[in-house]
């Protein structure tokens, strides 16, 4: 076999592994090489081109790599018959899983936000970096690393670092909720733990009863599960008692997803006596609860009730509990407490969803708490809650119209704004958003998606100044609108 | 109210507001504050026993949190009526979801491991700790946190880190798969990335073809996501194309999981043209196919053969990837690249999971493999990979009796070994516990469980020389049981 090898080096010229293997190429792509023509042995051709043999065998292996030729041990390398023609797929017959067309479909009906520069993001429910405790958080990583070192870095077994285990029972402990470290499962992230204790009790076909409104990534995950969701209404202090006993009572409703710590997205707290009555019901109807306490380490203001887990003596309440809100997300490290033969059944699914978590993330923020770094920043996080907090409603107050109407929260990040009966805020949104204000409207917390004239703006990413102006824009926006006549249906209008 | 308060503070001495809170709880438990009771103000109270209101305060807070007292807000604090009595549910009476009794029955006929000191782990496929590049590693996180700071501990979008994608994009353009940083999703680990791609295609009562054997996770991920597995049998040279067409051609079959190259448990890698009849019967079918190329990166022989996805143009191959074997599993990294609507899917799917993974984690990886540790470490890896697997290959020559086979891999992990038929390998797994070496026995590779009369070995854990000893036991024990008369009925007897 003749090839002209450039063996010269220099800007312009090509390996000379890459030559040979440019020449079969195009020999083979040309037909002067047929299928199933055996190559010269890479030892007969390394001599015949007077190259090192590693030189032959690189480009054979480039070859390879490219499907053009395939070599077996033992018989050499052969030239490949050309691969059968393939059309790609058209998009729409790629055949997707049918709740994987409605989640794309939930996707399309979410708002987008976008990001102008002078804008108030009163729609944000991320904490703001600007608090977070990147330096202590970073000598922490350091320290574990160095102190364990490769046993950090292994699978970290399902339920997750007994260090961290140890320190969130102990802080749950200390709100009365009696779980030890082996009643603790860490999720990946919060959002984890809500898909972790849905299916724990609910397969597909089966239904969850749930606030209304209630957080949106919820309904998302419910219908992603083949999960329906049965909506109980919210009323001031908390889910209405009667409905919800109603609703547990249908067979097919399975369980409860609660949030009756500083609610999301309507920043309420539910009263002891709630509570005990909510926790009552489901124990007569025999149903589990899951209880999101993802801010409960949040209180700002006001005395703290006893969550539904620790009230609990019947071993029914999940309860959801997450780093994210209070500390950051980065971490992607959230906790399910429970008891018995739910934890089994929580490590069992969470084997086959992702065999654990980051032990390393684990163990820096178990050092993190030890030191008092997690308190400390708590503090901090605590009294700018508060400052932002007057600041909203202070503002609320002011230059809100009549009509409007909106929660106090005592702890979390979320105000929930109603206005008038008959306007949907989905209607409002694109006009406070050129204002220079976004919020969350109401309908993407609603389980079916209808309109609501309630709204979400949060103290998280919005600083007291930011918040004061965007509530004095969406103020003006609303004044405007009562002032104007009805001028489209709800609903009618889509956010851009 | 009159409260004795021991007001000199000493060991032993609870602090005051403990001491109030203790005495308002012994008049409640005895029932002289009557549920409905209103307690003093805290101003009037803290008067009476002159002390600081804050102090009354923390009492009414632990007292609160106990759920003894209830404050609302303009109106007082109340003691509070008993709780409605509770039982705890009776453990077999908690009502979990039919998946997980599923998972929870599959789980206990796992064979467990024991750790005795001296044996030779040839059981597990935990990449080696002592390889882990730990103070690389270290570097890279503190120099991406000392650089990006906060921004990587927030949400990292549920696509992932950009910088880690188009590192992923291009060392898989150079393997000759198109895809560039959008078409490529990070997931949690490798595990959560086959489970997204299943719930890609395919729902509750979907049946899903596998090969047998296969990858134990996928088995417990298709039973916990309510799917059905169809086994298609391994030949030599990968799954049974005769029998994947037929299997294919069933409408309930949604999709075809793989893994061509170095097959989990067997070891062996497809030829070229085994993949493109593969490919060219999905296509045919319409059917997708998820390509394992989990160990893609473990090549310590021969040559390389393109993947599915590089050989693919229909758009119906989703590849999985990881850095779970090659590098660490505690980077909980792994990968999905697609295309299309498939892309969009996987990211729906990956939001109602858990909003994203760590970007922390992936910036550090994207760092590590930008500053060429992650090729400098990969060949750490093939080198002695390939010195353990001689000595592996080496010893079964010299060591097993007739009529024992096993597979020859030119990279990862795995090794499959077949002992005369008749035999199964659960029932020589206590013995061979006995003699000081584990296993994989074959069963739990079957998608029934049925009885094998293979076993996997892993290079993994044991260094050459535990490999060795490990396999001389083995041997040992294959020879004695060879030369017994048959003593039990296959699948009589359970692993310990």
């Amino acid at each position: 076999m003749e090839i002209a090898l450039e063996r010269e080096t220099g800007s312009g010229t090509l390996p000379v592994y890459r030559q040979i293997a440019a020449h079969l190429r195009a020999e083979i792509e040309a037909g002067r090489l047929e299928p199933g023509r055996r190559l010269p042995p890479i030892r007969e051709l390394a001599r015949e081109l007077g190259v090192n043999r590693d030189t032959v065998a690189l480009a054979y292996d480039e070859l390879s790599t490219e499907g053009h030729v395939e070599s077996t041990v033992g018989r050499g390398t052969f030239v490949c018959g050309p691969a059968a023609p393939m059309a790609p797929v058209e998009p729409a017959e790629l055949p997707l899983a049918a709740a994987v067309d409605r989640l794309l479909h939930l996707e399309r009906a979410r708002p987008r936000y976008g990001a102008a520069r002078d804008t108030a993001p009163l729609h944000a429910l991320v904490p703001d970096p600007a608090l977070y405790p990147v330096d202590e958080f970073r000598r922490a990583l350091a320290r574990v690393l160095a102190r364990d070192g490769a046993e950090l870095l292994l699978y970290g077994g399902t339920q997750g670092h007994a260090g961290l285990r140890a320190a969130l029972a102990e802080r749950l402990n200390a709100r009365g909720i009696e779980v030890g470290p082996d009643e603790v499962v860490l999720s990946h992230g919060a959002s984890q733990g809500i898909e972790l204790a849905l299916r724990l009790f609910a397969g597909p076909g089966d239904s969850v009863a749930v606030e209304e409104p209630t957080y949106a990534n919820v309904l998302a995950t419910i219908a992603a599960q083949g999960l329906t969701p049965v909506p109980v209404p919210m009323r001031s202090d908390g889910l209405d008692l009667g409905v919800l006993g109603r609703v547990l009572a249908r067979p097919e409703v399975k369980l409860l997803y609660t949030i009756p710590t500083f609610h999301n997205p309507m920043g309420v707290t539910t009263s002891l006596a709630h509570r005990r009555a909510l926790l009552a019901t489901a124990v007569r109807r025999g149903k589990p609860v899951i209880e999101d306490a993802y801010e409960m380490d949040l209180r700002f203001a006001g005395r703290s009730v006893p969550t539904l887990a620790a009230l609990d003596a019947s071993g029914l309440v999940v309860q959801r509990f997450s780093f994210s809100k209070s500390l950051f997300p980065g971490a992607r490290v959230g906790s399910l407490a429970a008891r018995g033969r739910a934890v089994d059944g929580l490590l069992a699914l969470k084997a086959t969803t992702d065999l654990g978590g980051s032990l390393l993330l684990q163990a820096a923020l178990a050092e993190f708490v030890a030191e008092g770094g997690y308190e400390r920043h708590l503090g901090r996080v605590r009294r700018t809650l508060r400052r932002r907090v007057e600041a909203a409603l202070e503002t609320l107050e002011r230059e809100m119209p009549e009509g409007v109407s909106w929660t106090r929260p005592e702890g979390g990040y979320q105000i929930w704004v109603e206005l008038p009966g008959g306007i949907d805020t989905r209607d409002v949104f694109p006009d406070a958003a050129r204002a220079g204000v976004l919020f969350a409207p109401g309908h993407q917390f609603q389980h079916d998606g209808r309109p609501s004239n309630g709204l979400r703006i949060t103290l998280a990413r919005a600083d007291a100044d930011a918040i004061r102006r965007g509530i004095e824009r969406l103020a003006a926006v609303v004044r405007e609108r009562l002032s104007e006549p009805v001028r489209s249906a709800a609903g009618a209008r889509v956010v851009p």
